[in-house]
């Protein structure tokens, strides 16, 4: 069987590694770019090269940004009341898309899955808690804005818990802090960055106390 | 509304541009390539710049390759009176993986597609005429295996009329050359009742005896 030139086996392998490309997919895609001009594969290729060498995570909230603090957490016009936490930087364009949110956001860079070895040190969950104790009269409420599947659920869970104790043990404004979750007007088995914005609005609306 | 960082929608954009590939496909794909270590994003920005840089096209069948001629063209073991004619260097790949062919090919890079204005000088069938006219004894065989849909029927339909008008003006072995085409039907594992109209009418008129 005569092989594949090596170049393309190279960027075959490259696409399959990347989720929901399959061997098939991968071959297509590359056989694909065989046919652009050399300017469109050097524009993607510098594109995949810089994309973590010129962006940084945002040192408040963990979103992944061009600036630290992010735009987000450095707009005076938010609200920093209300901290929306996420799974993903991917999770906050659907809800800024959305439009009707105003507060800030926690990215925890994934969820709660014991088969994959992540726990809660391996998201940033401390840093969710220390934002909260460090500030504990300007945050009134945490949106727990977590995929509904059961890793997010099983994250939700978890952190409503740690501020329940959180409560117990302080006196200031921690004590009033709201912890909500969003509605479940999302389907079962929806990932946020999939919802779209008129089921996220409904999800926003309908968020229900922990 | 927050915009996304400059080097994500550069990346999404380049994603966007693969056939296949939606907005939120583009958009899953360069978050997730986020988590990667630089030095798989490396590897990829490589593969894609360095692609059409290190392959030429076989001078002799147009395949795309790591040498001029190809490895297939190459090798003394293949059997030159077989000419295989394929849209797509990738077809070749379907067709190696088989095991069963021998001969050599002809890749046309795309198929006749009056909407898209591909008439046949933007395909390599002249070269296809030149190969067969330089070696009227030594090529037996023309197999066409272009795609079995509207523009691959045409564009078989063209090479055989070619080739025929070719046969009429000649006296050499060109006379004697055989043109064929990958026999229709329905695919192995395929149910009957799910079978479309046309694949059932190319099924019963192509049927072999017992």
């Amino acid at each position: 069987m005569a092989r594949l030139p090596k170049p393309i086996t190279k960027l075959i392998e490259s696409f399959e590694k990347l989720p929901g490309i399959g061997p098939k997919s991968a071959a297509r895609l590359t056989f694909y770019l065989l046919h652009v001009p050399q300017s469109q594969l050097d524009d993607f290729s510098s594109a995949l090269a810089d994309l973590k060498r010129n962006t940084v995570e945002c040192a408040q909230c963990f979103n992944i940004a061009e600036t630290n603090p992010c735009s987000i957490c450095a707009d005076i016009a938010r609200d920093r009341s209300l901290i929306c936490v996420v799974e993903q930087p991917i999770d906050i364009i659907s809800i800024e898309r959305m439009g009707q949110y105003h507060g800030v956001y926690h990215v925890l860079h994934g969820s709660l899955n014991p088969l994959e070895n992540i726990g809660p040190d391996e998201l940033r969950i401390t840093q969710l808690m220390q934002r909260i104790t460090q500030a504990p009269d300007t945050v009134k409420e945490i949106i727990i804005a977590t995929n509904i599947n059961t890793e997010g659920e099983a994250t939700a869970m978890y952190i409503q818990r740690i501020i329940r104790t959180l409560q117990k043990d302080s006196s200031d404004g921690i004590k009033e802090l709201k912890v909500s979750r969003l509605a479940h007007g999302l389907p079962l088995g929806a990932d946020v960055q999939y919802a779209d914005e008129f089921t996220l609005k409904e999800a926003f609306s309908g968020r229900r106390n922990y």
